[in-house]
């Protein structure tokens, strides 16, 4: 709970922003897409990077925890208050600062949305490479505390390879500049990519300075069905081994595979226990050659159909088909889990095998597709964590998920980040000396431990 | 100093390294490329990741300022002892640990040179981006520890985009492990890229997980003059916004060529003012598309001439040119200011306007040349800094050159990293409250300053 005389400073000293308290107003931040919810004490709409500077302060001076929030798109707990205090939210930090198309970049306030970035660049043919699924309605800011990716990264980088600079509040209120605004730079410690992926934990992003890249003018499509997981894999991998990238190499598993065609797409093939979404963009001249290459590299002795989507139309409907999985897992399974392991590409065959052995072993229909190009697999167990009886055995479920990941030499989590979700695991990944030093540095970014208290790290 | 105790306790607990110390046998580990000297009281050169364990260990006890050193390619005095202490040379730490083209992962020991790491990989069609200029003498562990470049990163990346992971020893004699063996991942904070760049202050870096691409097959490459500078960085400017992004685009400024014209090829038109060399590389059936885009991209009313060289001689014979100059300079000005600074790529000609400038004012020959796709201009003063006379006129001149670069935002290093040469300036860059940070987080890694002490920030 906060105190009297903290609300009362709030409004003494952040007269332009929107305070909220009233609980029935502060409700609606307390959720963000994991469904988990807890209730903020004050909820706070800055519009200034000195705004946010002053409201840090009075968190610091009263010991105030205080959780950064964007557009809540996250699935792991990332902004959910858990310890009570104060959201802020940046909805309302949407200020263009500065676009310079002739080098490439674009600078934001952190409440901007990806797709009015995507829209800005688009107006120059640049884009800017992050395109996590939900980029409609979650803020650059976001992208940056969990290192947002999407299809996209195989070929152009996550949020890591496209950032050149941020403005940021530590713990203290004190403001902190990094990186740069030219696309290279080598001066003093990467304070940039500390802060990427930090959910929040470090400082408070107030504004972001993005790397553009030239707007491929074409992009076509192909849709490959295998006989076997294996014959997609060997696909994957040899399509990784040459030089054509393709700017997206999505996989669908056999279990998905049944749900389309039970849901979605009676005619899809029978006979197909996986398929692979090759995405190509360039000019218009040599897509043709790329598309060639990549069908070449899709060949394996399982391949049972390859199609080029020959017009947009023909492109949307492949699209749609792999959008539609996630609202069709939710409609089977409201409250499923959903997990974004890594592991090498080369191992993707075995990781499936054993998660469908899981699937028998604990009862639990598990579905897996996912960014093939990055060996980052989606696994969706069709559980509720959270129903009394089914929860326990969902979480020994995963539990076995991620010790098998960890067995293959992978990581936890692609572009979802940890939160609360998987901070439990964390130390399955990343040895105690290494976890203790990272907590030693979030205590000089935030001595008091009031930016985003209870998340990352194992309690 | 070091006292005897140490010394005994060096050769008690590290049987198997060699340990010398001798100054006639320290003297050659005293420097690097910035022809700086200072005598190390001792040199060891272990085989393992335990011994440098150890070795941290003793000199934490011992409170020994220690030094790590891979072939001291560097060129601004990064590894050279300036508060004596210990030498640790990686030059026997060259094992390959791990060798995986499936997953296009390679992780080495970090003494393993970088052509080393070219070499294995292109037996599987692979290589790795970085590719500095010493590739044949430098150590993958200094490319880390500096964020190496070359003319390749336009295309493909720094240090920073190619590293998945790394094993280090903070300076307390405690492992850390960062990063992953995946090319996606996002548990923890990326101590991977705070460690890239930190010139050893943070950590000795032992063990390197390093990110590979599938090897172009072909490569092309245009040489073009132009009239102008501004000409030259219209060209880069419209070579940046479209989507077929060169390998290489290098600039070569007035001074220069007329450095080369006396020095190198008479026939080198009078009238050029600039010159640019642009470098395609890809498949056979795409490489003519490139080149025909990058042409079109390349031509302003300013462009003097344009070659494509159509054989392995003829480019080989451009790339020589090129290569030529930092002999040239050399001869010219043994002790001359090599500085690498970036600025934005639309800032370019009035950068080098400025300079010229300086050039006058000054009466020093100054000559640009560098990687224009990424601003990165190797600023050449020919006059040596230690000179009783010129010296003092020659740091006036450069600190204008920096005070220009920041006005511009732009940065003091682009690859070649701060050290001592730069230490003075880096206040200019990096604002007060963030390198206050800086050094609270080196704290945390090294809490009795043992790490390469006295670089990278200002005394």
């Amino acid at each position: 709970m906060i105190s009297r005389e903290f609300v009362g400073a709030l409004k003494l000293k952040l007269k332009a922003a929107t305070i909220l308290t009233d609980p029935s107003d502060c409700w609606a931040y307390g959720s963000d897409n994991s469904r988990r919810h807890a209730l903020p004490d004050a909820v706070i709409l800055p519009s200034s990077h000195e705004e946010i500077e002053t409201l840090v302060k009075l968190c610091f001076d009263f010991n105030v925890p205080l959780i950064a929030r964007g557009r809540a798109s996250g699935t792991t707990g990332g902004v959910v208050p858990i310890k009570g205090g104060v959201i802020v939210s940046l909805e309302r930090m949407t200020k263009i600062l500065q676009f310079d198309p002739d080098n490439r970049m674009i600078q934001v306030q952190a409440g901007v949305l990806n797709s009015e970035v995507q829209k800005i660049a688009a107006s120059e043919k640049l884009f800017w490479a992050p395109d996590p699924s939900s980029r409609d309605y979650c803020t650059v800011g976001g992208n940056i505390a969990c290192c947002a990716a999407g299809p996209r990264a195989v070929k152009y980088g996550t949020v890591r390879e496209n950032t050149l600079g941020l403005t940021a509040v530590i713990g203290t209120g004190e403001t902190i500049h990094t990186g740069i605004f030219t696309n290279k730079g080598v001066v003093g410690y990467d304070f940039t990519r500390l802060l990427i992926g930090s959910e929040g934990t470090l400082g408070i992003v107030t504004a972001v300075t993005l790397k553009l890249l030239p707007l491929p003018p074409e992009s076509r499509i192909i849709r490959a069905l295998y006989r076997t997981l294996e014959g997609a894999a060997l696909a994957v991998a040899q399509m990784t081994r040459q030089p054509v990238i393709p700017s997206a190499l999505e996989f669908i598993d056999g279990n998905c595979l049944n749900l389309l065609r039970e849901h979605y797409d009676p005619n899809l093939s029978s006979d197909a226990h996986a398929m692979l979404m090759i995405e190509a963009d360039g000019d218009k001249e040599d897509i043709q050659h790329q598309i060639d290459r990549l069908k070449i590299a899709a060949k394996t002795d399982d391949l049972l159909s390859l199609e080029v989507a020959e017009t947009a139309e023909q492109a949307e409907a492949f699209w749609k088909m792999r959008k539609s999985l996630s609202p069709t897992l939710r409609k089977l399974s409201p409250h499923k889990i959903n997990e974004d392991v890594v592991v090498p590409v080369s191992k993707m065959p075995e990781f499936i095998r054993h998660i469908d052995g899981l699937s028998k072993k604990y009862a639990f229909t598990i579905v897996n597709f996912g960014h093939a190009g990055n060996g980052n697999i989606h696994v969706n167990i069709l559980a509720d964590p959270n129903d009394p009886i089914m929860g326990p055995k969902a979480k020994a479920c995963l539990n076995e998920v991620f010790d098998y990941v960890i067995s293959l030499k992978g990581t936890l989590s692609g572009e979802h980040g940890v939160g609360i979700e998987k901070r439990d695991y964390v130390a399955k990944e990343i040895d105690p000396v290494t976890l203790n030093l990272m907590k030693r540095i979030k205590s000089q970014f935030d001595p008091k431990d009031i930016l985003n208290p209870g998340k990352l790290f194992p309690e």
